[in-house]
């Protein structure tokens, strides 16, 4: 929508709200944390982007708290050096709730893994807990 | 896969799993509830899909409890007497999580609303959380 425009009218409820800046930067975090492979670092966005009682489901892969977390993407880094994880859809976000679309893989050429991230957000602000779902696996 | 030939080789770890038929049942149910106008057997099978500490929010309904919950589909369909609610894919579930997508709109003819539905079973395997998102709204 405009925003020229004034209008007395209301937005519709199906209107797009525009995103909390904040909420976007707490998923750049998140995905930054996948990407980040210095040590230092990564644990500094991981700080970032998640409450200490952190919680991360996939079918293949769990992490909970800091460390957890941590330990989890070292490993999987670890396993799969030089694949990046990129949001491919918007951050769509109500009542404290987030989607968003990935695809994990080498950074140039096909993705290996989709799948869409949808995340419950604390009261701060940061990630409570992240369920991911995959559209996309090998073969 | 076949579940005719027993192999000792374990499945691999991105196999789909089978689905848990009482998680199958639970999301049956949790349809049906939007689909159901008799105030009686609504609240049944609200009963049957929703824990008690229940919570439903998408980006404009909400309805807390098996009350609020009754009350907010019984809205909806005063508010559009005929639609009907579809799952329109797989039920995908792991480690208590499960999302599916959906449709909304006249019993014949094409959708009005569509999104995805991601939840949170509670212990006793009714779901506790579900928020929807919306991939598809009114122009």
């Amino acid at each position: 929508m405009s925003t020229s425009t004034a209008t007395a009218a209301p937005a519709p409820a199906n209107a797009a709200a525009a995103l909390d800046p904040a909420v976007g930067e707490v998923i750049e975090a998140y995905v930054s944390t996948f990407n980040e492979t210095d040590p230092a670092r990564r644990r500094a966005t991981i700080a970032r982007a998640w409450v200490p009682a952190a919680r991360y489901r996939d079918p293949v892969m769990a992490g909970d708290g800091h460390d957890g977390l941590d330990a989890m993407l070292a490993g999987l880094q670890a396993r799969f050096p030089g694949f990046v994880l990129k949001r491919t859809s918007k951050v769509d976000c109500h009542n404290g709730s987030v989607r968003f679309a990935w695809s994990l893989g080498p950074a140039s050429g096909p993705s290996v893994v989709e799948g869409v991230d949808f995340c419950a957000l604390a009261p701060d602000g940061r990630l409570q807990s992240v369920v991911g779902f995959f559209d996309k696996v090998p073969g």
